[in-house]
């Protein structure tokens, strides 16, 4: 029905409500890293906030004049007046339902319905209009609406109405599938095009959108909520409104973390938070399958607890009826207590607490710990190889289940792949041989590190950066870590008390997962306890002690993963915020 | 090398350290339901304490002189004194290692290592001692150990010594598989026996457990925490010592919940409590396995929100640095960010909170939730549909994947089948449609129920013994809720707005789910709140409204499972306290 149609190839669809000021620049948003944009940047936001204005309203009394002429010519002799319109409870499309990611040639000619958003749309002349229709993530099409000399099925008035739908509204479409005559490069389904016959609105779109997809579908520009609370409020509007006029094909801004958190659904519309989220499930998936299939026990820990037990300061706390709860920091005491009750090997993941006033892209106040525990036999290192190998069954997993999402996150947020070592060559250095490897070929500053100390962030960087040149990995462990460095229930080497039978594991040389074996001895513990200056007697602590008191628990070890690190460091994204569905800092609680 | 023992099969070993009173009956537990123990009940527990503790003392004295036996035996000419005591870290076994559940004929004769609990032993004259090894769960063989002429490699210091070691200790054996006369019916691998070459105590039980194997594997008597919390110490003490000098075959008293959790390794490895912890496994997997191949993406929301927009009165608040924060009573408006966002099917598992002061076997402040939510594309019964679906897939496969653990916790916790309606023959009344069956059918209390109001907890037991008894099914499905019984995000049947496109799910005749269609306008969302008598413009409230408002939602519904009910029920558990790892009631924050 709209053989008579040309597709336009040369340029993409823009959008009729949010029409680019040419002067839009990459430079109006903050670089990445910086707190916020310059005074001089501030000018020319407000410039072109003031563009940006006036094109909306050029747009809205558009769109006004185009409903009035619907309107007008409707009352006499709209012959495809049922086509189109505002969906209600009863509207039905009796086509064959498809999804754009299986549209091929067998469906060419025939009628089929489709759900989705109106991406982008604009008229050409009075008689056509292109809208591009996207069912979920990338996964958009061009639609086609033209006016047919008879008036039906589509008339004048139904492509004028259609040209002025509000942009991210979502639609019921029918249209028959066709082959344009050039691939339509703006849309992935670039192959085919949709000759729409039927388009009603299901849920109608905003006049103006808070931010546009192209602009979610940016790099964040900055993380900081700090600054961002103490933007000026003129400033933000200005920044916003040019953020939201953004269209594709301009250079299109970047917004901050708070502007896409303040616009929920449209960052998670955007193709590259979608493609992150997928990355996420995977390594939620991958670590569980690989660990049943080791014959563990999945198991959930509780949120709230009694006591404490594992540092007060970083903890939350809260009322809780006639008595006070703490938000758990780990499962650490709970892994603990399935083993000592007879579970063997479990894991757990769920979200973890701190109360940690940092605000970094690398801390949240809560996360997703991928968390595991279990016997012991011979050694340490079964539990070190079994984490070590749940992590490379990740990392290949997602390089092969997700390598689309991970293309698509790349054109974003680009990476360098993740380097991983031979099956056979997995770099495993004692912590004292990762000291000595950056005081003979580190920087000046690391010439003089000890072997009894703890590292620094900035350490294990460089020490990440020796590793990679030297070994062609970016994954790898530090075992044997020192005794003052871990917590009071890391087991001493027998061999070497001044260390301990706990590693660490390291992502682009930034640290993913602490582990090692636990004490088990219900007096070597008290000891240890007594040593690292605890009261053994302090609520939580004795309780805890007196399950390996209770009955025989046998040697066990585990480790804790952060899941939202895991994410953001393969994908060597800016920021742990942008791994997390909902992040969590001291100043963000919302949405 | 021990062909010359003979296996007793006549009686099952007892435990040294906790010789049975005889006269230990089931009457001094209370029964199932009631709040405490009678007075009378009290005075026989007083007796039985002290028979107890004689029992008690007299086998550490008998322990005692066997220690003093065996260290003056070895001083002179013990040939076997490598092969048994403590375990060091040096300590090495070589033989094969074997799980118990893969022991066969092809073993017979062979060396083998296993590591195991001691769960039972006894002496049988100077020379023999039976121990009964347990590896998992009800797991369990036993071990002979018989001392030879040479001294070696068994001795008679060295059966001594085993015949002390405290049970619940967790050692390292090794052994020859061997074939008793007669199944040794005291175990679960009741056709092969152990004849134990080495034995190494890995880690050492108590002296006295705080509560038996037996036991623990119980039914648990008693719920309520705040008579427990009211019980006279003297009386507490009592109770706990006959508990814990229970045996197998001597009529085993029942422990409390709150004696379970206060010896929390033991109450784990009752097989019951695994088994129960199994099925809760396969449930969630169960879930995510059906979903994920419906196209659903899962996702996880944050615990911690910045207002308590659900309903202030049940909600946790807290200190949030300078804010206040709230505990998530549900997933619900997240679920629908997502939907919003793009992501059309999503699901999620993880905790909820709720700040109920309700002390009920029903009741818990944190459990689980199973959360789905979907984009509707015709009519909300493809939402309630899919959660049916799902749900009739995972009582399916616990019944195949879980039988054996069905059948172990219906030894310990009786139950009627889960009657499931045949394929087609699914039960989905209208609420009022139930209500009327209740008028009709039901107890002579119910003849006046209105179909505008929600019914109470005793009605919807009412009416799940009517359906079961009409329709053969404990599993069915009210639909079309009143308005009044649901939130203000429950979208209203357009043809009648007295009634909501909601529904419950019944198990047993207790709700297990809430679902239905929700809001997706923000006009028409924001009039129903103010019916509701709630502000649009209070936190939480107002960025919930927005959200929809800030770019088109497509319609959507979904539903929330309450995992613990799910298992509770399925299985007619006594309490839901069962269901959970580490309950949590306002009573109760440990362990």
């Amino acid at each position: 029905m709209a053989e008579n149609t040309t597709t336009p190839t040369e340029q993409p669809p823009a959008a009729p409500a949010a029409a680019a000021p040419a002067a839009v620049a990459g430079d109006a948003a903050a670089p990445e890293g910086e707190a916020g944009p310059s005074k001089k940047a501030l000018k020319k936001l407000q410039k072109e906030k003031e563009k940006a204005e006036a094109k909306a309203k050029r747009a809205a009394e558009h769109a006004a004049n185009q409903a009035a002429a619907q309107a007008a010519a409707g009352n006499t002799e709209d012959l495809a007046k049922d086509n189109y319109g505002d969906a209600t409870p009863q509207t039905k499309v009796d086509a064959e339902r498809v999804n754009l990611r299986s549209v091929d040639d067998s469906l060419i000619g025939k009628p089929v319905k489709l759900r989705a958003w109106i991406q982008n749309s604009r008229m050409q002349g009075a008689k056509m209009a292109f809208v591009e229709l996207r069912e979920e993530r990338d996964w958009a099409i061009q639609g086609v609406v033209a006016a047919n000399p008879e008036g039906k099925p589509v008339s004048k008035q139904m492509v004028k109405w259609i040209g002025t739908v509000n942009i991210e509204s979502f639609v019921l479409v029918e249209g028959t599938i066709q082959k344009p005559l050039e691939p339509v490069k703006s849309v992935r389904v670039s192959n085919y095009e949709l000759h729409i016959t039927k388009l009603y609105v299901v849920a109608r779109g905003p006049e103006v959108l808070g931010m546009g997809l192209a602009v979610a579908n940016r790099p964040v520009a900055n993380f900081d909520d700090a600054a961002e609370e103490a933007e000026d409020p003129a400033v933000k509007e200005a920044r916003e409104a040019v953020e939201a006029a953004a269209i594709d094909g301009a250079a299109i801004p970047s917004a901050s973390m708070n502007t896409h958190l303040s616009n929920i659904a449209m960052h998670k519309r955007a193709p590259v938070q979608q493609a992150i989220a997928d990355v996420r499930v995977a390594v939620r998936k991958l670590f569980a399958e690989y660990l049943d299939n080791q014959g563990f026990n999945q198991f959930e820990p509780p949120c709230l607890i009694g006591a404490a037990s594992e540092g007060g300061s970083n903890v939350f706390g809260m009322p809780y009826f006639d008595k006070q709860a703490f938000l758990a920091q780990s499962p650490q005491f709970y892994k603990q207590m399935e083993i000592a009750g007879g579970r063997k090997r479990v894991y757990c993941i769920g979200p973890v607490f701190r109360a940690e006033n940092s605000n970094t892209p690398r801390h949240m106040t809560e996360f997703t710990g991928l968390d595991l525990e279990m016997e012991i036999e011979e050694s340490y290192h079964e539990v070190m190889l079994m984490l070590e190998n749940v992590l490379l069954y990740i990392f290949r997993g997602i390089a092969t289940r997700c390598a689309e999402q991970i293309a698509l996150i790349r054109t974003i947020y680009p990476s360098e792949e993740f380097l991983l070592p031979e099956p056979g060559q997995e770099v495993r250095l004692t912590f004292a041989a990762g000291q000595a490897l950056l005081r003979a070929e580190g920087p000046e500053e690391y010439r003089n590190v000890s072997d009894d100390e703890d590292m620094s962030t900035a350490q294990e960087k460089a020490l990440g950066a020796l590793i990679r040149a030297k070994y062609k990995t970016d994954f790898y462990i530090l075992d044997k870590f020192p005794e003052g460095a871990r917590p009071f229930y890391a087991i001493e080497d027998p061999e070497n008390p001044k260390v301990t039978n706990a590693f660490d594991f390291f992502m682009r040389g930034q640290e993913v997962l602490s582990g090692g074996q636990r004490i088990h001895d219900p007096t070597t513990l008290e000891a240890r306890i007594r040593k690292k200056d605890v009261d053994p007697a302090s609520p939580g602590i004795r309780e805890y002690v007196d399950v390996f008191r209770s009955a025989g628990c046998p040697p066990h070890g585990g480790g804790g993963i952060g899941l939202d690190r895991v994410v953001a460091w393969y994908l060597n994204l800016p920021s742990v915020h942008l791994a997390s569905y909902y992040p969590r800092t001291p100043k963000r609680l919302t949405p």
